[in-house]
């Protein structure tokens, strides 16, 4: 047959840490020896980990990473390993080696940068302008990274249409939103038909900072469709033999590039000639792998929030979380996300009652806290609210009411949970969710207080449905009914209730979507069907609370457009 | 003659604010015409303010904007006004626009884009791939907009070499950091000379959250230099009489360009006729403008912070400040230039003294409230910080001691003050500087709360310098001597001096600014001849703070890499 045994590393990377993601790379390398493949390819900059920002200004970075590739390949034997890392020379590049026999034998500069969302790779990485494939024991392979094969043409047309590529391999990181796991799986057949080619897809897994990487590799063959799937959320070595018997001479399979030397930008592409490994020739029979099933939109953001999580802690150096509970459900959510990320020893849990917390909030509470088997420490705030209504007395009068002292009980909230981190090294989750963020119905140093703000890019109408799927996939109520049922309120004053202030959030979340995260303005919202004077209020008052979102502790991104990287509006406008 | 009259207006423009800038606008081309201009230059993008950010991925906004340009035109009589701003068309550009008798003559968009530092622009924008001069009456002048002048070549170059064009105009947004001026006026001068051309540079004023622009628009003529030169930091229009006799046939004066059609990327110029204004053949006689004096590298410092903070408070509707004053050097100085910036009127000051507050720090809080003419209220934070530590006795234990109390403090201060703040709509000023926020020398909610840090960009010895400056300019220890001589403490536990847990200023700036501003890794920095051990600590320490950097207020840019838009480092990172 013609053909090879590919190896997909799925796996996660550190920002920063070369030796750590050297190692872990080593032992993929010799995992994938290990199946029997013949080639191991790893995400996008896998050994630098991504986004490494703007530690790629630091010369002294990208020239340690070039050390570390040096020393990396002099361990790699006869396996063929392709390896994404920051380039150094004239200028940065994003790129990927080809690893075997102790050496680099080539690299592969990605061409499309993306410079958009949360990308801002034209601010550190130079443009490659040369293309390259391998000829491995005489199979044409192909290399791209991520948006390389995100536009039709481009480097995959020129490796496939000038270069004889067969089979084109593809480093990813790409961040994951609500959705993308799908949209990305098309665009994989839709440019694997173009070639045609079989297009092998390899995405980092883990998390750093607001980002999760969700994997999801996949072998896409022309003729069979997907022949290898990897899980979600976890690294994976997903390993698949690609036979190209069939690929070759069917009809039905013509390039879709209409090609001409003119219109070329690179008119030349390298080869670079190696060989199978020898100990594969006499290797076991290659199983298929085939992830069972997919996720639904409710289970991928459930596991993004616990992967991006447990990430976080751990990178940081954290062990412990503390979080307030108020008996609402955003907090509820937060508590139950991090047990399942951090199990429940390294939860606690705060409920910080004052005058106007009902009675049957600290009771749900309880309950919760129970239910989740963490340890709740109750402190009321009565006296040092008290402490602080008298020694602003003189400036604010007598009268304890508006939002001043509204904002004082949460921010003494806010201060309590920083005493037990201060103290105890525990991180702090702010629980705040996205509808509140947008319209600034959150307190400064208060409720926003925190290190990490797990649940900040779910409105509140997703809260909701996440909640339900935690319950459902726990087969009880392990967050209490009565939660999930009550009108959703702040307790900052006697009776409050969210709606007092705000739109119902099932009127509220849409505008919020079609504003936020689609960047429609208010004339194409209200053609939607929206009132003007919702569709006004919202867009105002998003606009009007820049200046707290500035603050906010990042959090995890799940939507097309999170209050992270993706999203630089200024905090002084005039716009109408 | 053979020349021009030109009019630059170095005026302000708020971000989003079609219709204010618009006025200004008109009121400008207005002056321009009293004044007997033939051609009045406006900034960059002075239509929409500068930078809009991501505004300009609205579809809405855009379209306003042309809107806008349509509606400025069309009332606009015979002075030919160039005009900057964001054009909608299959792309995003950032353009300049010709117009003359209610009409749009031509535009120009710019073709180098900078994606460094602060800036984002080919998020924003696509890259201009036309080129133009405009003939008036005979006289050939090109257009240039910012970063397109920032290198040799170009479309300056084409626009020399090809279109004849012997007057240059630059449109400029271009921000402000100490020392930049002087390095642009010799940019200024090199491309001048390049041409050689007449190069009129019009650059912005004013402020836009972190970014302020200084203005120093100027005409330099390749063999007299600056014949004109405007102030700083203030709204001008600088009108200067350009006579191009003396530059033609002088031999000195050779392009310096070698240039070939082959090279050209744009082979073709385009070129737009149009005549001087009739008015403006019998006009007075110009005089020449000339900004009496440059600033030194401390007293543009200072304008900055000035008038960062000014345009801060009015853009987001504030009339008054609070801060804390503690009877040391940063909250001293942060009073004294927000009483600069908007009066003694507008400037409240709040001493909230603790048991560790000595009593001369009180008075020093007191005596400088007095010499600035500001409003000071006092407020013991005893009483609230008893409440805190009987609540919190459970948990953390009777001593009273440690970080946990020590930030309890200073976050009982950022809640009273943040109290005032939501009572009286007054805009909460933070005091940190650069030292402390590079360290993580600060509390998060604590120091670290408020709508703005007004010195968060300077060093700990700029502090210092620009408060001599403050006296030396009042004429009088306006600033206590004894703050300015005092070794700087936080006052938070019993005999805390800086130096406990930070290396003396005079050591630790300059490896900051190492690091941080000039981006140099260990090696480099050891080998200027520090310690090791210094600089691994610095080091260390800086990378393990990004998470509360991550939450600070905006405040003004001073430096070239302030901890804003231009600092984009990983929280999470294992980087040794």
């Amino acid at each position: 047959m013609s053909g090879l045994v590919l190896a997909l590393a799925q796996v996660k990377s550190a920002v920063g840490d070369l030796e750590g993601n050297s190692s872990k790379i080593r032992e993929y390398v010799q995992r994938a020896s290990d199946a029997g493949a013949d080639l191991v390819l790893f995400p996008e900059l896998c050994l630098t980990g991504y986004p490494p920002e703007d530690l790629l200004l630091k010369t002294e970075f990208t020239r340690s990473s070039m050390a570390a590739l040096a020393e990396l390949a002099s361990g790699i034997g006869d396996m063929i390993a392709v390896v994404g890392f920051a380039e150094s020379d004239y200028d940065v590049f994003n790129s990927a080696a080809v690893i075997c026999k102790g050496a680099v034998h080539c690299v592969y500069r990605k061409v499309f940068l993306p410079n958009y969302g949360v990308f801002d790779e034209m601010r550190y990485f130079g443009a490659g302008n040369r293309n390259l494939v391998l000829d491995v024991s005489g199979t044409r392979v192909g290399i791209t990274i991520c948006e390389d094969i995100w536009f039709p043409g481009g480097p995959m047309e020129e490796q496939v249409a000038r270069g004889g590529a067969e089979i084109m391999l593809n480093l990813s990181a790409s961040p994951f939103n609500r959705g993308k796991y799908d949209y990305r799986k098309k665009l994989i057949s839709s440019r694997s038909m173009d070639g045609p080619v079989v297009l092998a897809y390899c995405n980092m897994v883990g998390a750093q900072d607001e980002l999760v990487f969700d994997g999801g590799s996949c072998v896409y063959h022309p003729q069979m469709g997907f022949i290898a799937k990897a899980g979600r959320f976890r690294e994976e070595l997903l390993t698949c033999e690609v036979d190209l018997e069939q690929l070759k001479g069917n009809r039905l399979l013509e390039p879709r590039f209409r090609y001409s030397r003119a219109e070329c930008p690179h008119a030349e592409v390298d080869v670079c000639r190696l060989e199978k490994p020898a100990a594969s020739a006499g290797r076991r029979k290659v199983p298929v792998q085939l992830c069972p099933t997919d996720l639904s939109l409710t289970e991928e953001i459930f596991e993004a929030l616990v992967s991006g999580l447990s990430e976080y802690v751990e990178k940081n150096g954290f062990k412990k979380v503390v979080l307030g509970l108020s008996g609402g459900i955003d907090s509820a959510l937060t508590a139950a996300i991090a047990v399942e990320a951090l199990g429940g020893d390294n939860v606690v849990c705060a409920f910080l009652p004052s005058r106007y917390t009902a009675g049957e909030s600290g009771d749900a509470a309880v309950e919760l806290a129970e239910n989740l088997k963490v340890r709740i420490i109750t402190m009321p705030i009565g006296g040092i609210f008290a402490a602080y209504a008298g020694e602003l007395a003189g400036e604010l009068g007598e009268k304890e009411e508006g939002v001043a002292f509204e904002n004082i009980q949460a921010r003494i909230r806010g201060n309590l949970l920083m005493a037990l981190s201060n103290q105890f090294g525990w991180l702090v989750l702010a629980t705040g969710n996205k509808s509140e963020l947008s319209m600034g119905y959150c307190t400064l140093y208060g409720d926003m207080a925190g290190g990490f703000a797990l649940i900040k890019d779910l409105l509140k109408t997703q809260v909701y449905e996440v909640a339900e799927y935690v319950n459902e996939r726990a087969g009880r109520e392990l967050i209490p009914r009565f939660i999930i049922d009550r009108p959703p309120t702040a307790e900052l004053r006697a009776e409050q209730l969210d709606t007092d202030s705000l739109p119902p959030y099932d009127e509220l979340d849409p505008v919020l979507e079609a504003y936020v995260e689609q960047g429609l303005g208010t004339q194409e919202i209200i053609s939607r069907g929206f009132t003007p004077e919702l569709v006004k209020r919202v867009i105002r008052t998003v606009d009007a609370n820049e200046y707290k979102r500035r603050q906010a502790p990042v959090g995890v991104k799940i939507t097309p457009r999170a209050f992270g990287r993706d999203w630089r509006m200024p905090i002084s406008t005039r716009r109408r």
